[in-house]
């Protein structure tokens, strides 16, 4: 039977603002990517997004960012090597703590934003995030882009990887997702994003822009949990996948 | 034979603002606590400052402060207990992460300016802390104020401990430190500070301001990091204190 | 004919994370109080709330509050009045340039959260606060608690002053507010909130909590931006008021 | 008669950090770009920075740069031109509260490492920064490198500028500096420095690394303020400078 593994980014709520999505989104995925302080969350969000994730049995993975928390984690820096490391060893320590408090599991670790963005192409950055990882835990399981430098380096160093792929964006013939800044980076129609992922899933390989059919795989889906749909969508495309006799469940540690 | 261990406040750097007497002062303590990133410290620092403790030998201890880096964590905020126990948590995670790497060792946890201050005398914050300290790691020691409600909640939940005492500080005559707003809360003089220092040690009491014999369990002296005087005053104390045959080490976790 | 300013906290948004009520919020305010980046805010929103305002012809206000983010300016800091001084002539200045470049005018200053709380009863912030004003610009008119330090502070140093009362809150016999660590110190039924509201402005009093007659001057009523009923409660309390042939404008500079 | 500037970034302490030679460096130099708490600097540095110029009589000018505390604004960040314009705005008025209100006249804007960097050759964000410039107030001079983005667009918008150039950095062919990367980038050799700099402002040029002679703009000198030979250098160069019958003093506003 095929599997695929629901992610979903949460946490990012920050101090008096919420991300009232979070607990509902939690019924339909099976891994929580959960910011660490840097580009948004906070002590106290962790502490409650590490409660619920457990209370409903969801992985839970730490989201390191840029530490830019008016960006949200979307504005490239040009940060060494070495500060991605650091960056990325301390916000999986810090996320760590509330799940060893709370006697939960860190599971894996998902980049967020430019962070995930810069690291998929470059290979120095990429290498210094998976030696973070690998340095805190080598058990962890390294979520990145499908075909991406994160996901080379990660198996390099030894790390178990899932590949993600996502509901809403366009591929390029390499495997790469559209830039956002193109027109047709997005996929807005529902009925066509469901065949993507349902695509993506069963044959491991998607329709690019210029309808070349590309390999990947596809082992984590991620969904969004901010928008008015959110919710929504991730019920609809839980059931479409199940109704396919698709397994919907984290990969295993 | 009598031992005292020496603990100073380390990696409190940060970017591009240097503390440049760290590394000397390693070879006087025993004790390093290690900025967490909310009051000093970043993720390079912490790095660094991990790796200089672990080739010194030096015990490695978080130093959680509140945050607010232009205030140096030294301004109270009113934080409710759950905010105490979650920064605390939080920033003891950050650094453990560091000495996890580094394939070291995290043995204690020491709180910084403000938040020493008020979880010294306030029941319920001391409780949060010890608390992420104790959910964090049951075998991690807590340094406190001795005689303070932080060594009391300490106790209370089955934490080890470290009573700290001050070489240039002044006692009033219930074993409290007399504030910084009073005018002899200081001793500025060195023989008068060394003669506290061996009597706090060997005696287990100290002579108040006002001429009060008050009992006190000196487990642990603090020395300042920063000043013109840092690195000669550690190490003249040090020397004193072999001088006497009292022991340098740190506590056993 | 008597009259009142309505006033509300604007631009509280930040990064990512929105305050939708604030476009429409406007059209019932005469007196935005505009966040400067310390407790919310960013230099985005702030351009975007200043716009808002002129084009909506609501007198704008800077609302500098507390370098807490994550706590959104509401946990008191022990700041010195030096620090509060400085504090609040930066906020000033920041939101003054958004104003300055969009050819509006800047009339008034609202201090935020615990700044604002701790300055209404220590007279010695309030000072400081109200130096910052004055020597920014000596016509700016100081928003403040009725009957507080601040209100005091500002008319000593000769500033314009407008004294604020709150629809939603219960007040002491002094004529101070209610805790809200006490169980009555919100009015949530309504047209109670009304009746008090119309009170205060027509009669320029109020009834305490334990029924005595209070004097205090109602210049400027605070309405609430967030909650699910801020722009509901702003229109019905905008109609009463102007249904009993009350003015609703800004003061004057 | 010829004349310079001399222009050095002040007040770039934070918090506990000093910046020590600030006060000192205030004798050699005409112009003070002053931080603005984005890249460094805190509100209590910009008061005493500002009353230290004041007092000495150096022009006064406004020294934005990214919001990277950590990365002292070093880190190039992807920013689009509107938030260029926003956050230059807010630093300017943020600095201007404490000139205006220690009665003092802000005189001209540098921007800061990365952001003036990036701004020398992207005419999007050099646009964005001199409109915020201008908006604020026409009569402020516009500080860059010189034959920079920043110059033509300053001039485009109708702002004086004054063409900054570097005595410790070598110039490529084209009139930009050679980047620190490359082997060559700095001057360490000290008579060589002199010499470039007295031949800049005498004659207007420069000798590339290729031996080529490059025109150039030099009306205001960058001097360094950090380091441990920066007030040696000030001195020595502003004596240097002096004995060669050129006047040094700040752009007339």
């Amino acid at each position: 039977m095929q599997t695929i593994d629901l992610n979903c980014d949460m946490g990012e709520a920050f101090g008096n603002y919420p991300m009232p999505n979070d607990e509902i989104l939690m019924d339909y995925i099976t891994s929580a990517n959960i910011a660490c302080g840097y580009h948004a969350g906070d002590p106290d969000v962790m502490q409650q997004t590490v409660a619920i994730a457990i209370k409903k049995g969801v992985a839970i993975g730490a989201h390191p960012g840029l530490p830019d928390l008016q960006g949200f984690g979307r504005r490239e820096m040009k940060i060494s090597a070495r500060e991605a490391y650091q960056m990325t060893l301390y916000q999986i320590g810090a996320l760590h703590a509330f799940v060893k408090a709370a006697h939960g599991k860190l599971y894996h670790v998902k980049a967020h934003g430019a962070l995930y963005n810069m690291a998929a192409k470059d290979a120095a950055l990429a290498k210094a995030i998976v030696e973070a990882v690998h340095d805190f835990d080598p058990t962890l399981i390294l979520y990145g882009l499908a075909n991406s430098a994160m996901i080379t380096a990660a198996k390099q160093i030894g790390l178990k990887t899932a590949s993600e792929v996502f509901a809403d964006r366009t591929y390029q013939d390499d495997g790469s997702l559209t830039p956002r800044t193109q027109p047709n980076a997005m996929i807005t129609d529902t009925p066509a994003s469901v065949k993507q992922v349902l695509m993506m899933i069963r044959e491991q390989q998607v329709i690019s822009v210029n309808q070349k059919t590309v390999p990947l795989q596809a082992e984590t889906l991620c969904l969004h949990g901010d928008g008015a749909h959110a919710v929504e969508f991730a019920k609809m495309i839980s059931e479409k996948i199940k109704a396919e006799h698709i397994s919907i469940k984290a990969p295993v540690q």
